[in-house]
């Protein structure tokens, strides 16, 4: 994985003021979206360099519009019931390098400048705990 | 990505009737899972060789159960409420050459020997729909 220092790729002073961010997600979109019960849609995250898949989260429509209007991950926590901003504690920011919806409308793609680790754990990804798969073994 | 002919990976005559499938998800594996209100956890789904990721689907315990221990991917439909073998119908199977979870038990990652197209459309990804990321031009 290439490493991009925030100081590369970090805002400027400022340069949140800068931004003009509406409150609403273009209806264009959000007419595509597919919706779990909560509201929400899956975020696959992977990394822009190395195309690893780095961790999920969840996305209502304002992280989503968030997302694409600031290009910084910006995700809906289920457990905290509010939004984040990727690396707003940890540091480990997500610059958004492109972004793309599934088919149905229930999973968007992101591809990431990934600062330091994705996981809170402190791993590069979150899929850490594999699990057995026996049927390959008998095929 | 490697094209695997169905000849070499498909089930042999009589192999669905020799493989054991017990009912139930093992109970420490599904003891880590944090489902949503459906009772699903997300799968994301990528190549095995190129890693690129294809699909993002749904599984419940018995999904999940089902996939480890046949190793032919499972999902729960939400639409048509019900569990559809990838490539039941299409004959675009995905073997699974591993699966893992993630940290916080709500999603699962296989990486699976795809034959054919991944995505109901034809394509070789489900994500192909685009969305503007306008942060990354100001930043």
């Amino acid at each position: 994985m290439v490493s991009v220092p925030p100081a590369v790729l970090g805002p400027r002073p400022g340069a949140e003021q800068s931004v003009t961010v509406t409150d609403t997600l273009d209806p264009r979109i959000a007419e595509r979206l597919r919706r779990d019960a909560e509201g929400l849609v899956a975020a696959v995250v992977r990394d822009h360099h190395s195309g690893d898949v780095l961790m999920l989260a969840w996305m209502d429509d304002e992280a989503l519009h968030r997302t694409l209007t600031t290009g910084r991950a910006t995700y809906w926590s289920r457990s905290r019931r509010r939004h984040w901003v990727k690396g707003e504690t940890s540091g480990h920011h997500q610059y958004v390098r492109s972004a793309a919806l599934d088919c149905d409308g229930d999973a968007v793609l992101l591809s990431v400048e990934q600062v330091g680790a994705a996981c809170h754990t402190g791993a590069g990804s979150c899929f850490q705990h594999d699990l057995p798969v026996a049927g390959q073994v008998a095929r």
